[in-house]
């Protein structure tokens, strides 16, 4: 599947940001609009103390129709009770009257700073006039729900005369206080909602849910997606594999660009009991701290690659059957260290891009999990940051 | 309970270590003796790849019955094979020679790095003419068994007239390659095998299982306990409770020595609905990176206390009846923030011991992890290392 050089909107969608003063000077609030109802579906963060905007999102989604969506960044509205959730209504209100439409089709996101109230007054006031800007380029729209990323991420494909949309934001909780996942996903193709919600959650179970910067789950993580049907019915296989396949790509991005990332790290699983094992053993590796530093020091530390496969306690693991490789050196056959040549490993792994594929001959399942290597910049960032 | 200003051993134990050319200059084997068969039991890793030790062990503590334990460090035997096992049974063999038993009253441990085999011959060779230097200090013991921890690990006290002694090492993967929580436990009371395993498992349930420095779970973690009677019979509520406290000294210690550690960081969570759900939201919070990274940078982090304990998706929580503390200041209340002085709190947060508490409001249950700040110098000491 071919992306875009340049991401570009589906037809009917377009987007603002701008600085509303909750940032000094850098885009705090961004609007992605529709030009009618389209069908929407959405998945949220299972963290049990969930934002404000993430319980009213879980009522706004349950009628299956969106025409915008409002997010600000720097304050995420969680831990903040009764007055937050009423808030996030007012923050929909005002985007709704702005796009003019009912509260009830804006999706409101919040990231940021928790346990501060949010400057509510700011943002009605900051959202009025925003529809005089909508525009075509949704890297407009990733600049304005910015925290800690280098960069604003869009992507955008086209898939049997429709286009699909990527913008988001954040990987894990790598914001100096609380960030987040957030994926907005647009297309004018045409789905029901609940088709949506089925391609949805497949996509986001082998993308965003394999991504791990530092196993920390956010109390903010949103996905969601919006078809607004412009350009008529697609085949659904085809377009869930573009869709599944952008959701990849942006998970990448979102790996590479983790706090203090100079690699990205790929753990694939093979050969699995069940996909759980494969998912839980490939998570295990993606998430060890030995396994970060080892990618970050470039050292083929086979050691911590089966400690970090044998600490699943549950997981059916048969030494003996164990295989692994580092980007397509084999270095573990049957449980043992294959003897290998250090210097050509270590050049191997010092590329940007680590693979790690462990083949554990016991089933058929497999899984495949993103995350990045663990730096002192991680440690400088989320030590270094005063919370309030 | 007091402990020993000095630790010494009980009755009838002693140690002994050397340099047998593993390392290039500091101790690399340990002994420790029993003058007669003591009763024993041990824990050994969960990690589905144990070493050939621990293989090993299992079968030599179904006996319940030792009189010796030997140690080596730098190299771990695991991921050797069949031929690594046969080298732990050497190991065994020449120690339980010098000490004019048979090899099935010897356990053995090996800790260091992995995937190498085992320099067996050096091994045996030193092992030879160990029992002219056994003595009475258990520190000599702790000597040989260092990896990267910083300084030997032995303490002891008095129990009803006998005493028990803890001679442990590294918390966690700390070594380079594959260290591991090596913790050996000596007393001279009296008590059948079985007792001591019911005992020894209680207290490592509240102690060393509580803790983490990195949550990577080494290959070849062992604790032993070996009671030879010297002291008689004694009641055993009393044993078991300085049992428990000094497993719980112990694993401060080393959780205080953890790799690149500045700070200890006990994590208490009261009133849970049931023992599992403390004990997994109290290792959520102690191996978040962002509340070790929070920890290291003082800084008073709401959002990443509340956000520890909402991941832990399957365990009761509920957000209204939720409340924090951080070194005795209270910073949620009902699942919100509360509104306290940061530079108080900064200022409590600062001191070498940091104590988070967290009280769910929903039953009865509590539980305490110990773990460690994250700094520079665990990503420097891990990504530096070259394992080969």
């Amino acid at each position: 599947m071919a992306f875009h050089d340049k991401p570009r909107f589906p037809l009917g969608f377009r987007c603002a940001s701008r600085n509303v003063g909750l940032k000094p000077t850098d885009k705090d609030l961004a609007l992605f609009a529709s030009d009618v109802d389209a069908a929407a579906a959405a998945v949220f963060t299972r963290n049990q103390f969930p934002g404000a905007p993430v319980i009213l999102g879980r009522e706004t989604m349950r009628k299956g129709t969106l025409r915008g969506i409002v997010v600000n960044s720097k304050v995420s509205n969680v831990a903040t009770g009764a007055a937050g959730v009423e808030h996030a209504r007012r923050m929909a209100a005002a985007a709704a009257r702005e796009l003019g439409t009912t509260a009830g089709r804006i999706l409101v996101s919040s990231t940021g700073v928790i346990g501060v109230p949010l400057p509510i007054d700011r943002i009605e006031q900051g959202i009025t006039g925003m529809s005089a800007n909508l525009q075509d380029d949704p890297v407009v729209g990733a600049e304005g729900i910015m925290t800690t990323d280098t960069y604003p991420k869009a992507l955008s494909c086209d898939v049997q005369g429709a286009v699909i949309t990527w913008v988001a934001k954040g990987s894990g909780m790598i914001e100096p206080n609380m960030a987040t996942m957030l994926s907005y996903i647009f297309t004018d193709a045409e789905f029901d909602a609940a088709t949506l919600d089925r391609m949805l959650r497949h996509a986001v179970d082998v993308s965003f849910n394999m991504l791990s910067v530092d196993g920390d789950t956010s109390t903010s993580d949103t996905c969601v997606i919006l078809a607004n049907g412009h350009a008529g019915a697609v085949d659904e296989i085809g377009f869930f594999e573009a869709l599944v396949e952008g959701c990849v790509r942006m998970t990448e991005l979102l790996a590479r660009d983790g706090e203090g990332a100079q690699h990205l790290l790929r753990v694939g699983v093979r050969g699995a009991a069940d996909d759980e094992d494969a998912r839980r053993i490939a998570k295990s590796i993606v998430n060890s701290p030995l396994i970060k530093t080892m990618v970050h020091g470039a050292d083929p530390n086979v050691g911590r690659l089966l400690m970090a496969v044998g600490k699943c306690f549950d997981a059916t693991i048969h030494p003996e059957t164990t295989d692994a490789w580092i980007n397509g050196h084999q270095v573990v056959r049957g449980g043992t260290r294959v003897s290998f040549d250090d210097a050509v490993v270590r050049q191997a792994l010092s590329v940007e891009t680590v693979d790690i594929v462990v083949s554990l001959g016991v089933g058929e399942a497999e899984a495949t999990a993103y995350g990045c290597d663990l730096t002192a910049g991680y440690i400088e960032e989320n030590a270094a940051y005063y919370s309030s």
